[in-house]
């Protein structure tokens, strides 16, 4: 059993989440050039691309990958020195949601026995600390959110923290990268040309066929023949497309049967829960996918 | 009298709710094998079904099922010994809703007397105490509660407490599964795919007649016989869903005609009460359930 | 003057609100028979029916009537020993509508000398007490509060007390009632039948003629000859429904209208500010019900 | 001026607001009678009628015509003895509207010095002084306030208190008087019949010319002629409501245009201030106002 | 430079606000006379017009006409003694929106070092002060507003605050005027009927055109051929409303235009900026009202 | 790298973020002495212009224009001495959007060890110290932002702290200046003309080719050349707008394209991830797009 090393809960400062091995990521493109120039230059990144194709693993790899040789203060409190006297990039990652106040993000007071004491925000944390913060499903966040973001992606590189009075610039080491998945794409929730102009765009999609399949052996241990039929199973679902499903199979969801398939469940069978009834709930639908599967996994 | 035996009102900590004696869950097919190679492999689970068909059950039986031997520190404070020195696997529950705020789940601060103090919500107990955490009817869900699991979901396996500043990595036993009445399912409350690309999917329907028989009569104490007029009675109801009714009869239904004609109610009078009323207001359609009732309790 | 034996204001805790005395409840079928099985075994009851109809009326009835011996702790704080050693069955009443919250339900945190302190809602001391919890109108509620009630109505019955973090097992002599006008129904305000399929319901309508003349003589002082009037007019309007009018006379108006007749109010007049101009405010309408009172009370 | 003997701001406790001289009010039919057997008979009063037809000042004439003798507790903290040794009823007025939450009616916590205290909020107070509660145009209240009037309306007269986990009774001498304007009445806000069915409703109208007039000359101080004249331009105004005016001039319209004329303004002139111009801002209709104007004081 | 003589910044209670110099305002009609009728019968005054055309200049002009003789407690805390002895009236403006709320204007709890405290809101401090409160914009206000000033309206004059429980009846100097733009009026955002009798109303409009010439003159200190140039300019766009233009030129656009030829910007570049822009985003309008421009300044 | 000098996050009191060094501003018209003009005369300014066109680069330069020799009050707590002993006129800039209280921009209370302390916010700091303020995007802001400035741009120049129940009189160096986008206007959120016409309007465009050159050159230090083939890039897509482009390339995506080329990123692969990727989604659209790049990049 995989919980048999069992590993217990533990809680970081937001900040001192710094990625200290380096994560499986496979290149594709020139995606990593791209983020570097564009992280010397201090210009704000945007990655479009569709559900679990691995936006969130290349903002970790770029943070893990920007890490440089500094000086650290030493024993400073709430600083740690890492092993190799390299200070990594910390990485701030928020889910973007219609509930999260700026107040969320900025900091508030609390109350203390002494009368209120301020504490500050994971973005604010963020731009003090130089951090990469990441902002996933931008396009789901409330207008107050996307508009702090202004002043800290134009030349001025500030956040202005109207509850304190004050305006805070940015660590030189600090840049927003926000994520948007295009197909969700409609008339109320769109990115405000006033905000999306403040950013250079990478475009993602699923690897190709031969990398998917290594992505998703290397993820689960299964054989490479069975990675193969799976990397065709998603190449094949994503063409169905067109056919009334509303999105398709992500790297994941084929990693995930792979991964069933590794504990015992026969392959068509982990197609079908993995893939087939997460995809759609429509019986017509699924009947057609389960084709699918069948003709790969007779 | 089932008062006789009066037992009065107990309060517990969340995470001390401990499924403790085998629940009574009548297996139908692999969802045993599925759901345990889904825990292995920390997949989690999303259970789609319509209402009263068992999924509460299962995952509680499922809760029970995963416990197995462990270490116990002994005389830790709010931390019981079990009798077999076996821990059981806490189940966390949490019936979503519209005005479920991110704060109900993850924690807030409290005033005290010396300042404010932090408590930890449901969803950040589980994830430290390594539970099951089980959302009920996950669509109900705000965004941002929908968007916190993201991070929980994927390989990451944390959960950001921004009102702390904090990320806390999940507990190696802890697992996450929802569940869903594709019923229900409207384009304004659907499941976004970049949820949904997260679990596996397991489907659920009414058990076949034979198998709803056995559990009535196990419930309520009734007869075979009366177990098995329940049993065809709500196969047929389930054939009417066509005919303008919204949902059909659950196994809970069943199960209350029968506990109501153990009291002394009349077959058809009971079924009346349980069934017939409950499923529509509809005058026309109270008279056709009320003609298949009386077809089987003559 | 009724105010003669001038009584002032009392206040009582919420669950010793008690029905001490027989209230007047006119029994029309088997509804007796039909609650007493639902509370023995644990099943909630839902009321269906037209506005003043008599459901909260039967609703404390019942509460008095399942009162029962019982061994009373003596000198306890808060409880107090019945008259003839009986224990009755506490009744707690809700109101339900949009703006009431879970908190106002389940409980809430107060500030203090020594900082906060939890106070128990009125769904929790129903919980702890054993009382007979009355949500009255149900679908006028939030959607958190009809989620509430999830957990206390299938085998668990339990209550999730969130802010607290705990987790509350109902009193053995809890049970969870709700009413509900089917003349309401609406696609926007209806019951979701994950909510509906945990209840027994029972089905209201006003009394048959000669059973209201007996309701409204007893309950206004009025004479024999006055109720069967005003019975005979009840039945009349509610035969004009089809005809405009939104919903026809309750007992309750009847019972109004027979009261101002024996303050001395002549009965044409009587039936106009009681029953006519409280029905509807369209003059067409107001003539004809005018027309039907004129034909009654020559 | 009226000025000159200059009276500087009082500040009353809520329930202390007793009418103590006898308000003018002009007796039109048998509303004294009818409101007078409810009150006897502590049934709810519905007043109906346009704007400023004089509902409020009816109902103050009510609060001072039903005071009676009572014995009065000597020297008590907030009560005040009255002149002739009889207590006078209170009248506690509440002008409804949408952002009035059950809070602001029914009370709240306040943090003191020693923590939190409880502050009953106005229907508290007269629900335990035994005040006429008159709550104004009740139809733009919120569902919250609507529903906490249910359980003081029926044969309980209990007001439940949620946030204290208490329920009142109400003082023999409580009664609840509601007013609304059918005018207004739409599909939205209109109120519901389960709320409707709990209250006699007694119709206002503007009244006839000969009464209208004694009360201009009454409250205005202007000639017996100018208040004829001014009587008579109501009622043609008043016919002109099917001609796309939307609502008919009050009397309090009139009497303003009695006391502008009173402090020297020109009639006509007065008029077109004081009514044509209040009545619409439409250029069209503001002329054929002022033709009725000019066709009355030549 | 105007800032030569540089005057800093200065705060007074929101009552001491009063007009001690002579506001240029110049009269146009009798609308002198009528406000002062008004104000001595305690007649509430609504002013109607549209935007810039002199409402709240009439309002401030009438608030320092309106002083007179009074008995002035020497040495009172927070009141100030006037150069001769006379007490202005206070004036007390209020801009309404839809996000001010009754707390706002009628007052809130503070919390203190001995708990929470009690602050007047600016309504209430002019109902104690007896200043002229001038709501400016009145339907943008939100029902609670507009409800709030019914008693403060009618023969009552008083303030009810619930959230103290009291009652308070104004200062006998007190009087309540609103304004309003009809041009703005919809069905959403209009005054309720029962608000608007209440209120006396006075019509205003831009002043002729010598007169205009008159004020822009004297504001701006140009010359009195352009102030007549700019006050044709005036007249001439106003009657281009018909042709798309939402809104005609306000007096203050003409005075700000008469402001920047002062300070030596060329006259049609002056009218571009101050006017022309400012109307409208129309290219199409823009060119129409710079042909408008250019036939006047050639 | 640009990170070599590395510069650590700094936090200034928001009015004391004061413009020290010359901003490069490329002045195009006669925007600055239009500026100054309406400064000279307390006239509010209103920008109006496309996305990135360059509004907030303009007030940040005339802020720094703007500085003239004072007398500076030395050791003042919170001031600091300017190098040249000029006081510079510092700039409040407020990024405005839905969620933006009148609290956040005013002034709130904080609970302290000795009760409540009011924290002035941004907008009463500015009006305090004489800065100008500068409202970003002011159609985004809610109706109570919009309202609050109305006070502060009229003769009164004041801004009335409702909370405090004071009124507060703006330096004499204070202005208000807002910008706005009218190609975002829409019938919902447009600037009303009681707001408008407050204002002198002045309207900004992209450079003309020439002057754009010079600007991107000059802020990414790229070639002459390449300069000039992305100034033609952006007026030629400038030009397509009218072809389904929502709005042209700003001047900032061309600098950043430069920046890109300046890391030795390919040139039409710069344009592509700056320009093209970041204006649309659309396949068509970005195809044609590409096509106006591969013109120009051979």
């Amino acid at each position: 059993m995989a919980q048999a090393t069992s590993q217990r809960s533990k809680e970081y400062a937001i900040e001192e989440f710094i990625v200290r091995s380096e994560p499986y990521y496979r290149v594709v493109g020139d995606e990593l050039e791209l983020f570097t120039a564009a992280y010397n230059q201090h210009i704000p990144v945007l990655l479009k691309g569709p559900t679990g194709c691995g936006k969130t693993r290349f903002v970790e790899y770029m943070a893990w990958k920007l890490g440089r040789p500094m000086t650290v203060v030493k024993g400073g409190k709430g600083k740690k020195k890492d092993e190799d006297d390299e200070v990594r990039v910390p990485l701030v990652t928020i889910a973007c949601h219609e509930d999260l106040t700026a107040s969320d993000l900025v900091g508030r007071y609390l109350l203390d026995a002494n009368g209120t004491r301020w504490i500050d925000g994971p973005m604010t944390r963020a731009v003090k600390a130089g951090a990469i913060l990441y902002l996933d499903e931008v396009v789901e966040a409330r207008k107050d959110t996307t508009v702090l973001i202004h002043p800290l992606t134009d030349h001025r590189r500030i956040l202005p923290v109207e509850k304190l009075g004050t305006v805070i610039e940015a660590d030189d080491r600090f840049l927003l990268c926000i994520s948007y998945n295009p197909g969700y794409q409609s008339a109320l929730k769109d990115l405000k040309h006033s905000t999306r102009q403040r950013f250079i765009s990478i475009e993602f999609y699923y690897p190709p066929r031969d990398i998917e399949a290594e992505i998703i052996a290397r993820e689960s241990g299964c054989s490479a023949e069975t990675a193969d039929s799976l990397a065709k199973l998603g190449e094949k679902i994503r063409n169905l497309e067109d056919h009334g499903l509303q999105e398709g199979a992500s790297t994941r969801l084929l990693i995930y049967a792979a991964r069933l398939i590794s504990e015992g469940i026969e392959p068509r069978r982990a197609c079908q829960v993995a893939i087939v009834w997460t995809l759609t709930d429509e019986v017509e639908l699924q009947r057609s996918l389960e084709e699918v599967v069948s003709s790969i996994f007779e």
